[in-house]
């Protein structure tokens, strides 16, 4: 399916049908999800897709039992795992030694990397880098982000968000349906996952095939001169 | 343009050739940038399209004068502006009255989103929000976000990402190239842009036409299966 006609597609369906959701398609999207660039490409994002029944009926109670995510066929949780960069590290050092990428791109994750994404105990990291971020800007340009673990973790949600834009995006070139769920109690789907404690639920995705009752109405948004700016 | 092909094309690209992008390709990724999904279509985002030499001179400093900002054709800046639901709320308003959509979406546009944005002065409504969602949410389940200022940040930072992938896609199916940075003095493009201090500047997107120069290698993803999570 055409990009321009997926992306136009594509709305936040709000109740699904019975009809299930072949495990192929699923593996597609997901497949096109990781795709999304990312921060640094230290793909700091887990996808949880809840296949368990007693798993998925907390999980809908946690998405405060609403009809996006009662209704949906599959229920995918977008994370971001601040401190998964941890699990590239390595794998992205010998990948940029095997194809004998520019030195400094060697030097970026092996010491780059760390020096950026580590908080510390009590956030100490975080706040000295903010403090020494801000002082360095006083007299020129520099990276103000991440400093504090809130930074890592917004760094992370960025990434994750792209993901899952991919995602829905493959879900509807296949024809299926999806809704980006925010409304979901975040500590209760993080006990029912074991997330970390750093980690992040970005959102729940429900999809499925579309219900006649999906939407209730046309689609709005305000005119594009009105959020795009020429400067 | 097949979404996979695209998605599949798409690489992040640090530097680009001479060739300017035409105003209606710029045009049309960003008519497929909005058409994203965000939260409770707030639209809580700005895209500031940077054309003016000076302007452009000072952002290329302000992204550490990075080469996938020094060639780049077009710089866009993708800012989330968690206030920016005032605008849209009337026509909000007007848009569900219209579309005869059920009451209860009729009193989340006019009661619910001025509850759940506003962070009040030194985010008090902010903490107090924080506190009521966390005392009832040892009860039952509840939203936990957005209570603070920062998380109302946060959700508009997340749906300001889904609109620059959309963006970044677009692109790609016309034939231009993209590179999503994050390395930029936040507070000095803030400054440039004369945002608002509560705005936040999600990205800022290089566009050209790829140089043979753009990338230094092949593209590397975990394995599909160290990220997603059956449970």
């Amino acid at each position: 399916m055409n990009l321009f006609d997926t992306i136009n597609k594509r709305r936040s369906i709000r109740r699904f049908t019975e009809e299930t959701v072949p495990e192929d398609v699923m593996n597609k999207a997901l497949e096109m999800a990781v795709l999304a660039p990312n921060s640094s490409n230290t793909q700091t994002w887990d996808f949880y897709w809840v296949q368990s029944g007693d798993k998925k009926a907390k999980l809908v109670e946690a998405c405060l039992s609403q009809a996006a995510a009662r209704t949906a066929a599959e229920l995918l949780v977008v994370v971001a795992a601040p401190k998964s960069w941890q699990r590239s590290q390595k794998r992205l050092i010998e990948w940029v030694k095997s194809s004998n990428a520019p030195k400094p791109v060697v030097m970026y994750y092996e010491k780059l990397i760390p020096a950026m994404y580590r908080w510390g105990i009590f956030n100490i990291l975080g706040f000295v880098r903010f403090l020494i971020f801000n002082l360095v800007g006083l007299f020129r340009p520099i990276m103000r982000r991440p400093a504090t673990r809130r930074d890592v973790q917004e760094i992370a949600i960025k990434s994750a968000a792209l993901a899952a834009e991919n995602f829905v995006l493959a879900m509807t070139a296949q024809g299926y349906a999806t809704c980006m769920m925010e409304g979901f109690d975040e500590c209760r789907v993080k006990r029912l996952l074991k997330l970390k404690c750093h980690d992040r639920v970005v959102m729940v995705i429900g999809v499925g095939k579309e219900s006649d009752k999906g939407t209730w109405g046309p689609r709005y948004r305000l005119p594009l001169s009105e959020v795009v700016h020429k400067v």
